[in-house]
């Protein structure tokens, strides 16, 4: 394996064929799995966010023995962020990655934040600080590596975790459709983040994966911080829950498939009620101003649809939904009742709506 | 309050109007949800099933309330059915019921069921089985006495424990959703079956209403038996959860409310996709035999309408859903795929769907 040597290389095997190599069950389950996920199995280059932990690790090795027998012919980057939450922990992670990587013969990037203050410095807890600056990370190495995919190692597990969490905070069908398989890795860029584990591995499956292989993972530094609630639902919350069903992990992963269905129609559905409630602001009909809604188009519609365009319409014109909450939603709502003009409902960031002539309006806090 | 004299009598008292009776907050929230359901306040007979616990007793005391200080003018039956699950406090509770509707000056009607026979005879556990008789025997109350809407004390836990039950099952939507506020109680009748308490009054809220009004309710027999998966969840999954979130049950409640939303449009949708792909079988044009559907049609459409569209042609034809489980719904939607004709789906109740000449027949056990 050469891929260290030259950052932009893309090797190029022959197509994909069947080998004489045996693959191991695992390896096939993740070939099947990046299959099904429309992935390239040629010429491009990949990032796999490593933390060392069993998710990541048993990823890793998966991958690298597809490529090795010639079931992939990808260039891989080993990305590896330490988050700075335990200071000889986060180092002991970082070498054990290189070295890992080093073995298997490709390309890793160390990275290294102090979420702790960066969590002091926002608004965010530690959990979302962590996410936020591992994301960046593998933002910035791909792009540096010129990587279309970011790959990471979340697995059923993660999917039953993160549907649970949401359910706590009450959500609907968006929020309890949990982690997609596939997403846009930022609103800014073409990168595409993939979880080729999500849909059929357990953490248990990972475990033993790397068992097999004979590599001792480590014990991810953020997988036994009370601090998380991630941490507390897993340890807690998870057990209750296969007392009652021992395939829960697996139920749930279910749900959040059939909600993600689900809210693939409804999205659609709603983008469609979005133009027809779309119209330009009179004063500039060079298209570039932002679309106003027409009031009585959204009052006629389902619920369901109408917030889910009304979150189109501020996503699209403020670039995301941070802190957008269903309290402000319905705010919104409320300008629809009634024949009464002039009045406005806040949104977070210090944008608001406004209700002006049977259409609303919406002013971003900068403009 | 006469009308336990005459069954047919229905009163007709002056239309609703504020009254100088202060209300009790309960009784006031009442009125309000009625209203919002759109349930009529007057010239109607009302069937309110009550066990005697919580819930019930306050359900029943508030309804009796609205009527006395005229905010309502409908006609109440009572009914209490004794599940034949404890032998003594089954007894106990039919007499206390009676006695409180005595005082009150409703009707009452009583019923016995052996639910633990019924549920050795059939495929049902104690759960199914209780729940089947009970709403049996209530929509032969309602039946007997000409009523129009059956009344159940469902509340807010209730809801919250429902969900966390079909999120133990793995469902997806339409499970989550929940206790529906307003259904039909069967596909026979235009009965209806509305649960009042179940969008705003929590189990704290019906106990110190109870209370307030110096009425010592029973203790339901079915809240206390760890035979029922629902009094696990109440008694160890609930407060585990409550020390994540102290307003868990709020929140699911609103998910619940968030996803019947959700499947209101998504219903609609599938029922429109079941109109597309409908056909009448050509040997019968009169409009009597079951409709065809285009596999084609179905082949095109998203998986969360496809499979809804299934559900409702099955419904249509079978009268119910009872048995139907995804697999069911995933075997139907095998045959979509390829060319090929002349392959079946087994549904449950001996029952099948036969793919012929590019369309889905549906075959029912007894046909």
């Amino acid at each position: 394996m050469t891929s260290a040597k030259n950052e932009n290389r893309v090797k190029r095997l022959r197509p994909v064929r069947s080998s004489r190599v045996r693959l191991s069950k695992f390896a096939l389950h993740l070939f099947e799995a990046w299959a099904k996920l429309e992935q390239p199995t040629t010429d491009s280059r990949v990032v796999i966010a490593v933390s060392g932990g069993a998710d990541s690790t048993a990823l890793l090795l998966a991958f690298d023995e597809l490529i090795k027998a010639e079931r992939l012919a990808l260039d891989v980057v080993v990305a590896h962020l330490d988050h700075g939450l335990r200071k000889k922990t986060g180092k002991e992670d970082a070498q054990w990655v290189k070295e890992l990587t080093r073995v298997l013969g490709h390309k890793v990037e160390l990275g290294k934040a102090n979420v702790g203050r960066r969590a002091k410095n926002t608004a965010d807890n530690l959990e979302q600080a962590a996410r936020l600056a591992r994301y960046a990370f593998l933002a910035r190495v791909a792009k540096r590596n010129k990587a279309q995919v970011v790959l990471t190692a979340h697995t059923m597990n993660d999917q039953a975790e993160t549907v649970l969490l949401r359910l706590l905070r009450g959500s609907g069908a968006d929020g309890l459709s949990g982690i997609a398989p596939v997403r846009s890795l930022d609103s800014k860029s073409d990168l595409l983040l993939v979880r080729p584990l999500i849909t059929w591995a357990k953490r248990t499956d990972t475990e033993s994966h790397c068992r097999h292989q004979g590599v001792e993972f480590r014990q991810d530094e953020m997988n036994h911080d009370e601090r998380f609630a991630r941490v507390r639902v897993r340890q807690t919350l998870v057990p209750l829950l296969q007392s009652f069903n021992g395939k829960v992990i697996e139920s749930l992963t279910r749900t959040a498939d059939l909600l993600r269905e689900d809210i693939g129609v409804l999205n659609e559905k709603a983008a469609t009620l979005l133009q027809q409630a779309e119209s330009r602001a009179p004063e500039n009909k060079s298209g570039t101003s932002a679309p106003l809604l027409n009031v009585e188009v959204l009052a006629r519609a389902p619920a369901a649809l109408r917030r889910r365009a009304l979150r189109q319409w501020i996503a699209a014109q403020r670039g995301d939904l941070r802190g957008l909450e269903m309290v402000h939603l319905l705010a919104v709502e409320k300008l629809l009742g009634g024949n009464r003009g002039g009045r406005v409902a806040e949104l977070p960031g210090g944008a608001s709506v406004l209700r002006q002539r049977g259409q609303l309006k919406l002013r971003t806090g900068k403009g």
